[in-house]
């Protein structure tokens, strides 16, 4: 998986086409309609299209929906933490142990759209960036910087000792609707899992911790919701 | 199904009987752990309790998962816009047209912790309201209001009619930043569905098209991150 990340599904292919990422081979379903386009993106890039036939593109995605379409990359291509904080203020998304890949790619798309420069997560107990991450994903993670690291604690401390502002997402904190967002050196947000919230040593090493509000009787939200809301809250912050 | 809504999943289940719905029959697994609280909280609301084996579970839930629990309730019970709208300035969320059951749960259940008095959907071409929304909403459909209405245009005129702003999330509309929600007699949201989002008379009738601002290269989000996003401001317009 680590040297041969196969991604399925035509809005996954298409977005790692456009984004330019090495891509050996595009397999397309024999007699399928609607391809046209992602043929001739494949073609143009470089990529050899090959028609195959369901049991192999079955197989290829593991069984889920590929919308009759699935390519071979070359590798999951990782940026380093350097790579996402080169930019002036960098708005980070940190993900503690989000082990399942629907919901770690739920979180990439909204992070694409929300603008973030790079995804931090770590190398154990997170799911990795695989093809059912990518179909999620909706493509976005084609189009966005994912570092892995050995350690979040020490990856936040060094955020922190760059002058950025780490915000953790948990229960009990701040209502983030009462906080103001931003900070000299840009802006790291924590989302912890649906179920176990952040991990203790992350928690306390957060400079804030931040809640959505909760106005019913079920307290709790999807992490690709909450997630979502405190991206955009931090966003909303800004100048737009 | 309308007679005999069928429920599974932990949460379900455990929300539906604390709700006090109207339970026919818990259903748990053999020999399963963890599910004492369930049992005796069924035991209490008057639903008789069957241990049965795993074929049978599956069954119910239709091969999904079920957490080692299901229940039978006497109906799906639908609520009128009537005994939505029967609060002072109530906030209700319109969904046009979420035909997949998972979005649809996603929904509601985003729509519960936000407050949402009540959730309105359309009689055809909308998922109606089946276990498998039930689990997709961790139970929250147990604890809001859903009203079924012929025309969904016909129910935002009433809406209007009775001073009610009528908000709807669609492309190029206002950037939802920029929008002070609220009105003099309450409030209304609607979504539409991922692909296609709103239909063009229920878009036309709306009182404003508002945006989430999109800043990367994909631009679209989940139907239920967008619709957190949106129902979260025009709660946190408010005093809390």
């Amino acid at each position: 998986m680590e040297n041969n990340l196969i991604i399925y599904g035509r809005n996954a292919v298409l977005e790692a086409i456009k984004s330019g990422k090495a891509i050996n081979t595009v397999y397309v379903l024999s007699g399928s309609n609607g391809l046209h386009g992602i043929i001739k993106a494949a073609k143009e890039s470089g990529a050899s299209v090959k028609e195959t036939h369901g049991e192999k593109l079955f197989s290829l995605a593991e069984g889920n929906r590929h919308g009759g379409v699935a390519a071979e990359l070359s590798a999951a291509e990782y940026s380093t933490v350097e790579e996402i904080l080169s930019v002036e203020n960098p708005f980070v998304l940190i993900l503690d142990e989000i082990e399942d890949p629907h919901n770690l790619g739920a979180l990439i798309r909204t992070a694409e759209a929300a603008g973030v420069h790079g995804v931090i997560i770590p190398k154990r107990r997170s799911a990795a960036v695989t093809g059912a991450v990518y179909a999620a994903s909706a493509g976005a993670v084609a189009h966005v910087k994912i570092a892995r690291v050995t350690n979040l604690v020490d990856t936040i401390k060094t955020l922190k000792k760059r002058n950025m502002w780490v915000y953790g997402a948990d229960m009990n904190g701040t209502p983030y609707t009462k906080v103001d967002f931003g900070g000299s050196g840009g802006v790291a947000l924590v989302i912890g899992s649906e179920g176990r919230g952040l991990g203790k040593l992350v928690r306390e090493n957060c400079d804030v911790i931040v809640s959505v509000p909760m106005f019913g009787e079920i307290n709790s939200l999807n992490a690709s919701v909450s997630g979502g809301i405190l991206m955009f809250a931090v966003r909303g912050g800004g100048s737009n």
